[in-house]
């Protein structure tokens, strides 16, 4: 499908929308890059972010491709839009054992009301790669409705 | 379906678990009920657990269903089995606006390989709580696998 | 959640649309109950539903799962508007091997827009029921869009 | 991902096993072809396999989605193995309004107990092609297990 760009000033709002997002910043994770219809967050491996085994805990890995597949979709929506996560479905591929984690954002389509995007994961060790997870998402269109914080 | 108990000292064990998950402790995640079959996970609002609109961001939501569904799974596993998550969905129903995140994972199948696990989430909000999200995980048993962290 | 019925004819609407889609006809399936925000489909095993070990196959009880689903939400929409899968997740259980599948939709929440709904499938054999499936839906509301087919 | 065929006359394996289910000609399903990871089903519309607007049924999307998984799945297990659909998520993303359904399934990750198929649905209308559902699926693979019926 052909991804048409709503806002020319989209990766500015992506990143000042993902600034205002405290939870990113308890993880430590980076937009690493922001294109149209696609973006890639990146999250150093630290122990408070493990489960038992001392990886990635499953919990970190889906809240990386919910957000993935947020931004995503957020680079094709209007000035004057916001978005909710509808639903996430991921698939654990390989532990969560490495240095970084790497997801992928990717739309798949972008509607007026629905966008649903696909999500790659990968985690790095010791400088090789590998896929870790897979998710697809479906994020809901807030027409009219600011992404600020109400005071 | 009927759900068989094949470690008695199932909650110890899974308190324990929990104890060394420090993901968990990032959170501020507490274990509140421990059944055969099913958990219950509690988790305080603060501003760290935010997405952009100040509500629970919808990865700690997802986090905290992932986890849910997977300690319900370990109340049934045997003493010298561990689990790990091979996939999961969820649907958020009402933003995470409130005090309290609550998950309640309720085992639907524990089978010797698989379990699949239903895992409903409450938000509360000045002293009333509404549903906020269902999910539906599946867990692999690792058979004759410690849940220890390797050294 | 409280479910608002938006038509009192629903059930009348309901049937009339399961009666127009050909392919449950071509199932066999029956729709045995409607009630606010539920229904019922049932359909007996006969072998042109069959996987290879002579089960239902796999796909027979995701489609019965989607329209459990689907006609469920749809107890709950107005008068002048339809419905449209957006996505379904399911979880096999057990293998469908019996005399017949029923399929019991429960709306969680009937959005303006979204419907989530779950779906628990059991499978009859020799008279004794056991649960053979779970799945999570998403339903999309169209307002304003007429169920019946363009001519 | 690296992936190894484990059994070198995998495609009349899986050829066979698929005429073997009465269901997929009860749709009219073609397997229309089969690589080491990944195959391809056809299914030409037909009115029986209409919902109510005349468009493909999302249960017969959402059917032809699990066996393109399964069968991408199936060409990377051994002889003595054989296969079960453990859960299947898909998102439909235009209506099934077409001549043609197009299901390529490609494996993420085949694992000695799981795999983990990436599904992606073509709707063809007049000669060309549009994207019409993504869909994720977990197999699991049955040890020393017939893939014939029992009689």
């Amino acid at each position: 499908m052909k991804l048409q760009v709503r806002n020319p000033a989209f990766e500015a709002r992506v990143r000042d929308s993902f600034m205002r997002q405290p939870f990113m910043a308890t993880l430590g994770a980076e937009l690493s890059a922001v294109r149209p219809g696609a973006v890639e967050i990146r999250l150093p491996f630290r122990d408070a972010l493990a489960q038992q085994h001392g990886y990635f805990h499953g919990g970190v890995i889906g809240a990386l491709a919910d957000n993935a597949a947020g931004y995503a979709a957020f680079t094709l929506i209007r000035h004057e839009d916001t978005l909710l996560t509808s639903e996430y479905k991921i698939n654990l591929l390989a532990p969560g054992d490495g240095d970084v984690l790497r997801a992928c954002g990717s739309v798949l389509k972008a509607g007026r009301r629905l966008s649903v995007v696909n999500v790659t994961l990968f985690i790095e060790k010791d400088g090789t790669e590998k896929l870790c997870a897979a998710a697809l998402a479906t994020m809901m269109v807030l027409s009219n409705i600011s992404d600020e914080r109400k005071v």
